[in-house]
């Protein structure tokens, strides 16, 4: 039996392209994202008591992706393929999302999140409250999939910090955002399309450059503090 | 932007109608179903590494439904009704579920699993492994819900046993799981449509009946030790 569903509103981000969103949610702290739901369907009733749940569930469409194959080759992961059923892959027979994001605020008709790997416009079907009783398991064992949970922070010069808020205000596109999402995980990582490994160095540390759009971004990583300092744009 | 979705497989299990369900599928240890996917569609191949996850998320139809309300009335909680998407009721705009389940065993198409809380032929639209690191958050608050995770034992009087025996063997209809789904949780609340609290005693303790199709189950609960005697089916 197919079914057809329609979406109970958008999600309003600042990100709009695949390469913006992070792997997962819990790596995009600070990012605010509203969803709006649709006026005349009675959803101002159907929100009440939610702001009382720190976590929401978001079924939601993969807008931009229409379709699939049975294995697929998972970010950082080279040892072999895997089957689809077994990944979160956006690419799916029904391109259906499920994400556990942390909610804000709800007014009215818009609800405030953070914490959410979703892109601009992408399609809300349902919203679900957060029960740990019933979806929370963090004993669960995952088979092929190691969790690489080192997360990087961002060291910026001053000519860079320059040059990427000069973008953010002109260009409109956030610079520093992209480096986290590509950078906080597994920064040296040169099998991942946007990141080169030079021959240069830089305080006899290899220079990496990762790319954006027309841009690159030159960078060196300091593993011992989980640190990447991020040299210049150009 | 609407969405087409087509199963990928069903559930095949021995639970048929909505009061036969758990309310949810931790409640439901020890009853196994089976999903089959399709044929021809390389699942096959998407179901490879699954076995190695301990849970899998199920997306799926609520297939008997198809209407739904804004605001609603949560079992157990009589205080006011509640907005819909504050809630996991199985009546939505999109009617979409989905459940945390346990997994047992992968073959070929069939993919065994437990604690589930889904009925007999009811569509899977995805599949998806279980991630600690980004679905489990044991901490969330959940507003206006206070789980009830007091579980009732169920204890059988002989004559209960081999009538509900001859019932399962002879009707293809387990009584004993319907008891089980039923008085797990909250045994005495008579608001509930299918308990009764009757003016009957047992052992100095109120008889309750609960009504099964034109069948009716007497028991008597032990709060103390969280058991629910049951006493006989006529």
């Amino acid at each position: 039996m197919d079914m057809n569903i329609s979406p109970i509103g958008h999600l309003s981000c600042n990100k709009k392209e695949r390469y913006e969103a992070p792997r997962q949610g819990i790596h995009a702290k600070g990012t605010t994202g509203i969803i709006k739901l649709n006026p005349h369907q009675n959803f101002e009733q159907a929100v009440s008591d939610l702001e009382g749940f720190d976590r929401i569930w978001l079924i939601y469409g993969f807008h931009l992706n229409n379709w699939w194959k049975p294995l697929v080759s998972p970010p950082r992961f080279r040892e072999r393929k895997i089957g689809l059923f077994a990944t979160r892959s956006p690419f799916r027979p029904n391109q259906i999302g499920m994400s556990c994001v942390k909610l804000l605020k709800v007014d009215k008709l818009k609800i405030y999140i953070s914490e959410f790997d979703l892109l601009d416009q992408t399609p809300i079907y349902d919203i679900k409250p957060y029960i740990p009783y019933c979806d929370s398991f963090p004993d669960a064992s995952t088979g092929w999939l190691v969790p690489n949970n080192v997360l990087y922070d961002l060291v910026m010069t001053d000519i860079f910090k320059t040059k990427s808020d000069w973008l953010s205000e002109n260009c409109k596109f956030n610079v520093e955002n992209y480096a986290r999402v590509q950078l906080q995980v597994d920064p040296e990582n040169d099998e991942r399309r946007r990141i080169i490994k030079t021959d240069k160095t830089f305080e006899d540390k290899t220079v990496y450059t990762l790319n954006f759009r027309t841009w690159k971004i030159d960078y060196i990583t300091d593993k011992e503090n989980n640190k990447v300092h991020i040299i210049d744009i150009y």
